[in-house]
């Protein structure tokens, strides 16, 4: 199962980043959704390298290719299979590295598990096999748009260069409007100069993506094990490079006191639109006890620096000598701006699933 | 599935607050597994209210019953079922709550998802619930000491009490000397003292739990989707008032660079002690690629503070009315110390599965 | 996950048969469904030993105990734990076999997979085992009423006693007017007969149930590998001593022609009652590509003779020497009449599982 | 889940008959297999359609295409995803079906489920879908092999052409020497001829398939709802057209005695060779308590007439209107001659699940 995220709405995904393709198999979309193939392209294209100065500067031919489950548009309620080719894969730019361990990288621990390991570009755990996921989370965004459910992520860290701002007041139509996906254009024109200024070191930074999830209807979630952002933080966790977790007030939330954390409730005086109830603030992050309370969902996720870096560092070779090792070819000097689709996409994933479950709550 | 854990050791869990009686179901224990009762208790006193000050005075009598899966002292490969009686129910204690939702408990999204709640204690929101947890924690732990495993979490920090050494400068073995479950005896004494005066106040408060797993083999976690330290992640998330996780570096590490962050490798002078190989650091937290790479795994758990505070707090019931609130009862003003053995037992869970899951590798 | 079934609905079970207790876990009810606890004890009461000269005059006490997730007499959306307790457990009965393998029991199979055996009374390979089920199946039973649907299994054939009539042609209200729960009367009494007989031989006799499950909706069922009959199929040969199932026609129906075994479907004169149509034939068995028709679904199940006799055998003990052993104790001469209620309890199980995961299959 | 197959080697699947492309994901095989391609496609092409007379003339051109989870000729224990692209799709042959549901098809089942149906050439439900099965199952049977556990399916019956003979006295090096693939020359060619003159009729036939499993280990299997034997009917009952499932004496034991029916043992005079035991009879079909014995497993799988015949029908459109149908196009007169290859894959693959998931039994 290590391979499949969801129980209803199911991604399972294949792939290394230099083999013959990566791809899919959505199981568990309802039938009647209308596929907007464009769409899911576009959030392709947002995870794709060499969209901007900071990213990679590889070619990696994003196309996605569907295979089946969908007729005249829609979804049938068949498994959605696809398909990505992998082109322009330039593998000898990993020749280097087919007797060494990368220090921070999965070869040594793939080695281990496997006794075997496909070195080109990092095989399976490259971030190339996120474009599986993008392709899942875009089907489920749609799925999701028709209950009103609005997911936008952000990068809102990059090293020290951090956004202060409230989610609330950032305009998110500009998250796309420029390469690191900040909406506040100022820090972001901050962030991109350090990412270029490391870049030209040779070296890399990391940063923290901030989520919010909007019109969320309350309920979603399950006790206990499977709660909503227990779900939510084993999705981002399993993003490569991702090393923390945190919901609403997250480590921030450990200083205070109940009574100013605690989120009073009032009668909301438009019951209409919210259900009945007006939360005066929002530390839990719009889940408690596991589940959606119909309030903002919010989150945050930690990236680490990218491990290759183009600098000499020390490592060992399968044989257990001691080697120097420098990175070749493109590489991103920062993960964020080409992560911040990822982690809306397995929201979506996991949004949708948790929204199919909840159908079974209740007689 | 919300309510089990695991793929391959699994643990299935019931049970309410005031009803009855919890328990669950361990399915996947190999056989042969010597079981050690004393043992077991012991780690569900652990987690008992009433064993300090600084913790609920409520009696819950946490006797845990084996119903089924063991013979003559060993499992036997089938499900081992268990119980735990309720006693000392008090449920008058929540009469007051029979209407009205208590601020950032999972009183009004239970409600929302189910239409029906047991109101008393929280039901199956109640951190009661983790008594099975630990249960089956106790299981794994028994079964991870056959392959040296060991697993030592302690509290971190209370509020703005923090302990800055590293783990490695602890000694674990005064974790339980002290009410708080902080090896470093001075830091105890301070966080005991915050507790204590939060409690006065009618106040609570929250903190951070580490746990550290030493000795784990090389090789354990699934790609993709289920990496090693997401399972934990999702695993700490789903333990009531966890409100973030952080692994190796964290949030901290996203302001360093590649070449600060990356753990080189060495070659190991006594290789048959740790596998061949040494990391110069570990910001990575034991994990490359979502598996294990042989070295030490520690992590970071973020508590909110308890939710049930003595002080009046605005809300409403579920005529959608606003009402005033004041908890009564016996309550923890700090979920931190009680914690501790939760963090443990969800941890040897899911590194008991991952290392049965790791058997079917290679051929 | 072995103890586990259902996807959606699901009941995970433990326990032996001379062990303290049996039970499970039932995940996934929704909540809002009222409980009859005399119905299901009920239930448990029909699979009983001692309710008739024709099974064992063992003592069980089929007693279930409800620990949880039932609250003021309605389901909570929460699992319902619960025990059923052993007594006069007579485990001296077994002594006999504490070293010897009987001939056609797991005792053999148990000790080759897992290196121990718990042999009193067949530990967990007990017929004992499905008291759990159908605890499971009564809670299934009593969700799938409030759909209209309604199963009816009833024992079809002894040896080589049968009953020729199509099931419209027979009374299900008579099923229990019987010891061998077979609803015509007169083939009845002449598989008792030939059910005694076989009893004072020392000797044991096989048979089949006939299971029918009528106003089951259409569209129940998933594609390809989840068909509905494959799971009611896995279900029923999860069944001690069941050896065979089959749908519809058959292994009778592979000697029809297709122009003969295929369904002709008209328009219903009546068509807010069926949906619109009416098959003309009913050789599918109410499943059409694994998902329901609408149709009465019906199928069978083959159940060998009682492996425990009172005649002496050849066999071998756990050192591979040849033995002698004959069966000692209370033994059924017939598993049928007790299985009835088993067949129902997890035809219900999976209908209801079904049901559920139904409600996702449109937007 | 439901086009998922296992719980460790797992298969899922996607593809409609006239679609782009049929595939899947196997997840969970071991590391360091050698794969060889020469030998998947021999399978493939054993279910292709247009390998004789008796089986339908239509071209599918199951080419295999592996797009991941082999290195160098093994598998890397990452995800193995595969496509076989749909030619010669002329779906104009399915422009009458559009609106009409053709008799025991899924046609109306579908149409009731998802309410959209993609009507080409039965959509999902056709059992072109079955080309991954036989994809998966290959991977399975290499991996088998390194065991030495040997699969053989063969027609047993076509119609009331039955043959009688025990598998123990057949050369199943003969099933592919004729186009009915059964193993006896005499019989298979007055099956051959059965099915001619049915096909001439312009109807169609059923059958049964028998399928031996020799050299499985002692232990394999799971109590109570995973037995060996349900996993094994689920996986045939899943199959297009089937039926009905028995294994060992099936159906025919329910007539015998206990004293008949149970298989003696004795001690093994070459202990080495099969564990010590030797089985005086096999009744039980290789399984006791759901866990292989060690001991040849065998059973029988029904499967009815295929449904379209070129004989007119009555049927209803999806106005519910009366209309009638003919078949055209090219199909199988019996299914029976392509599902030997489909059921040694079912087969192989809950075999080689079982074979991991054994891997936990012991600690």
């Amino acid at each position: 199962m290590s391979n499949t995220i969801g129980t209803i709405f199911r991604l399972t995904t294949f792939g290394e980043s230099h083999g013959f393709a990566l791809g899919g198999v959505i199981d568990g979309c309802p039938a009647g959704l209308e596929i907007d193939p464009d769409f899911i392209q576009s959030e392709l294209y947002r995870r794709s390298p060499g969209q901007s100065k900071i990213v990679t500067q590889r070619k990696e031919g994003d196309k996605v290719e569907f295979l089946s489950g969908i007729y005249e548009g829609k979804t049938t309620g068949t498994p959605i299979g696809f398909i990505i080719r992998n082109e322009n894969q330039k593998s000898q730019d990993y020749d280097h590295l087919q007797d060494a361990y990368r220090p921070s990288h999965a070869d040594y621990t793939y080695d281990k598990k496997y006794g075997i390991r496909d070195h080109n570009g990092g095989g399976r755990a490259s971030a190339r096999a996120t474009v599986s996921s993008v392709a899942g989370g875009a089907i489920a965004k749609l799925l999701l748009k028709k209950y009103g459910i609005q997911i936008s992520a952000y990068t809102s860290q990059v090293g020290d260069v951090k956004l202060l701002k409230n989610y609330k007041d950032l305009d998110f139509s500009k998250t796309e409007s420029n390469a690191v996906r900040c909406p506040d254009e100022l820090i972001a024109e901050t962030m991109i100069k350090k990412i270029e200024q490391v870049r030209k070191e040779g070296d890399t930074i990391g940063g923290v993506i901030t989520c919010v999830v909007q019109n969320v209807p309350a309920g979603l979630g399950e006790p206990v094990f499977d709660k909503l952002h227990a779900d939510l933080g084993k999705a981002m966790l399993g993003i490569n490079a991702a090393k923390g977790f945190e919901i609403g007030s997250g480590f921030e939330g450990v200083k205070m006191r109940g009574s100013e954390h605690n989120d009073g409730i009032i009668p909301d005086p438009f019951p209409k639109e919210k259900g009945g109830v007006i939360f005066k603030s929002n530390n839990s992050g719009g889940v408690l006890g596991g589940i959606s309370n119909g309030d903002d969902i919010y989150f945050r996720v930690a990236f680490k620096p990218v491990a290759t870096i183009m600098q000499e560092q020390e490592t060992i070779n399968s044989k257990l000598e001691a080697v120097k090792l420098a990175g070749k070819g493109r590489h991103d000097p920062c993960v964020l701006p080409r992560a911040v689709p990822i982690v809306e996409a397995m929201t979506a994933m996991i949004i949708a699933d948790h929204l199919l479950r909840n159908r079974s709550s209740k007689i």
